[in-house]
């Protein structure tokens, strides 16, 4: 029987593909077995998943092959869907078999949270994959033929994009560039077309300066997207979304970004959650299971003033690293690193040529803020897969 | 009171258009007033619309203004609805208006003739206008996201095509091309996918050569197509198709090229019709109605073995350019010319670099074919539009 100890990571995305990267980089020859389990075989960029979605950019520029991103001699690479986490047994259930593990790490991702609103996971789109990106762009374009179809249906002119933080602004932004193209394609009206954009919170990206955020509402108002902020969703049916002001909005089409919850399985594998997300210790492991990592959407951990960190791709990146020295140094018998979140600024991207930035404690607007956002995007593809991956999958443009 | 008489072209398809460039090239000044009526303020190429409609081609090779074709300083433009022909007040009545005239050419096209067949109306797409073709583009292709978000629906892979006639053996070919680039673009196995083309009649493409029938049948089986001949459909329904034989075919698609009728308002005008189409005289003029012409779709002429005609192209053009000189003829007090059908051959599709033609007493496959296919959508362009027109719209390769 092997002593090598046998390391699984659940999840290729952010936190999942830098672990698996670094465990390959740091551990020596048959120091462990180390098996990435995805339910693709590619890992893909979610911060870039607004662009495919609103159809202004192909799928091929937000994913890439995991194969190309691991040694496949180093670590097994396992296709198929997790289904159970048996902690007592230190087994993982897959959908086509079972995989015994000594170290897990669990990279898994989130999920949207629907905050209990009526209908939402049953008419909303959410963002959320290649495959759910792929549906929403088709969803779209085929909302502007049906109704050249049957011009009386102007609801399907109408767009819906719940939630105004990172992902609806960047989306939203996104679908009122591409609108007018689409209203060309189809010979439609762009006067008939509305695309809203509805926020619970009293502002759109909380959290971010107040004078970058006025900037973002005039560049996408500019830019024709009607903001209802401060305004919750009450219902969402198979026509529309109801208000809490009781207004409603005819809609086919109602993407939902408004928020990410931790993995079902997570909760299902009996570790104790806040929506879903695991508190992990400083060593980023979970509570009460020295040997199994929790890193990504699924982890939870404060900042010095005591407030949970958002969910990004940029702690999920330091996460994974960190982590992979961790299980390293576990094996080896060594001491443990802990995790401090080192923010290196932030961008959100407006569409096409604009964006707002805050890096460096100065703020950035318009055409340098979307050069900055292109450079996180590049430095990310040159982290994950060195210089062939950023000309193969880059946009310099 | 004006005495210059008012001529009024209803439809600018092939037979319309035609007429409309040739009365404006033989009519003298002030000797006469031409309005030309159509829905769109564009002319579309009906034979081509097999590649937009399964996404081979974009939408804009298929269609060009009617402004580029025509001189609006000697021609009307009216772009509008045709709700009623009103023979005895010589009058035509538009959705937004009422044109009087003396002269009424009728050239409206066609409908596709569902043969009494249950839910055919309802449930099937029709491959007739830009509006049709851009719809089934992109249901085809929300078919392939949709199917991803939720693989139990195999249905969704399942594509039928109603009709072995012209456009449904050039519709299934290029929808054969198709489907391997939704598969890569959607990570679809390609085995998953059905394409399905039923027919009635015994044959496919009944009319054409038997030698060629049977080589466009394997090369469409090479392709991927698998046909049901002989075989009648039964009912569709919401979820797909029944055949006379009670085999049910489950399908999210289904595409009808089985047949084409008159148009519905020239019987409601009160002519004899047969099929919705009008046997007209060897000049072309409606029975009864000495200013009165009716090309295309809704004539019907006879050959010299007293078969009717098939409603194509090549007849429509070669009837709006006799309509226009007897036009002409009967508005200066001249003898009027027999239409006489000339048979130029034909070609048939089969998708990308593959065509079966009969042209000069030969028959011809493969390269050649396709080359023959390309000659003659680039002569029609030559014939409307002229030099230009064949640059910017012409598919060279």
């Amino acid at each position: 029987m092997s002593t090598i100890p046998k390391i699984v990571i659940l999840g290729a995305g952010y936190g999942g593909i830098l672990t698996a990267q670094r465990l390959q980089k740091e551990l020596n020859y048959n120091e462990a077995d180390v098996t990435l389990v995805n339910r693709h075989d590619y890992h893909y960029f979610t911060t870039h998943l607004h662009m495919p979605a609103a159809g202004t950019d192909s799928i091929d520029h937000s994913r890439v092959s995991i194969s190309r991103l691991i040694d496949e001699f180093k670590i097994d690479l396992v296709k198929s869907n997790v289904q159970e986490i048996r902690l007592s047994d230190k087994k993982v259930v897959l959908q086509d078999g079972t995989l015994s593990y000594d170290y897990l790490i669990i990279a898994l991702g989130g999920e949207p949270e629907s905050f209990g609103i009526p209908g939402l996971s049953d008419y909303a789109m959410t963002i959320r994959s290649i495959n759910s990106v792929r549906m929403i762009r088709q969803h779209i374009e085929y909302q502007f033929a049906m109704f050249k179809a049957d011009e009386s249906r102007t609801d399907r002119l109408n767009f819906v994009v719940g939630g105004a933080g990172f992902s609806g602004v960047e989306f939203v932004a996104e679908l009122a560039d591409r609108i007018p193209k689409l209203c060309k394609e189809y010979d439609v009206d762009p006067n008939m077309v509305n695309v809203y954009n509805i926020e619970a919170a009293p502002t759109i990206l909380p959290g971010f300066d107040p004078d970058l955020v006025e900037y973002a509402m005039e560049v996408l108002r500019k830019k024709g997207v009607q903001f209802k902020i401060g305004t919750a969703i009450k219902e969402c049916t198979p026509s529309g979304i109801v208000l809490a002001t009781g207004e409603e909005i005819k809609s086919a089409t109602v993407v939902w970004t408004g928020g990410i919850r931790g993995n079902r399985l997570v909760e299902a594998a009996g570790f104790e959650t806040a929506r879903g997300r695991v508190k992990v210790d400083e060593y980023l492991r979970a509570p009460g299971h020295e040997r199994v990592f929790i890193i990504g959407d699924n982890s939870l951990m404060f900042n010095p003033e005591g407030r949970p960190y958002p969910p990004t791709a940029q702690i999920a990146m330091q996460q994974g690293v960190v982590c992979a020295q961790n299980v390293v140094a576990a094996i080896r018998g060594k001491e443990l690193k802990k995790f401090i979140f080192s923010h290196k600024g932030t961008v959100a991207s407006l569409g096409k040529g604009e964006a707002i930035a805050s890096a460096f404690g100065k703020k950035y607007t318009g055409w340098v803020a979307a050069q900055l956002k292109k450079v996180v995007d590049l430095r990310y593809l040159l982290t994950i897969g060195g210089i062939p991956l950023v000309l193969r999958k880059g946009r310099f443009f």
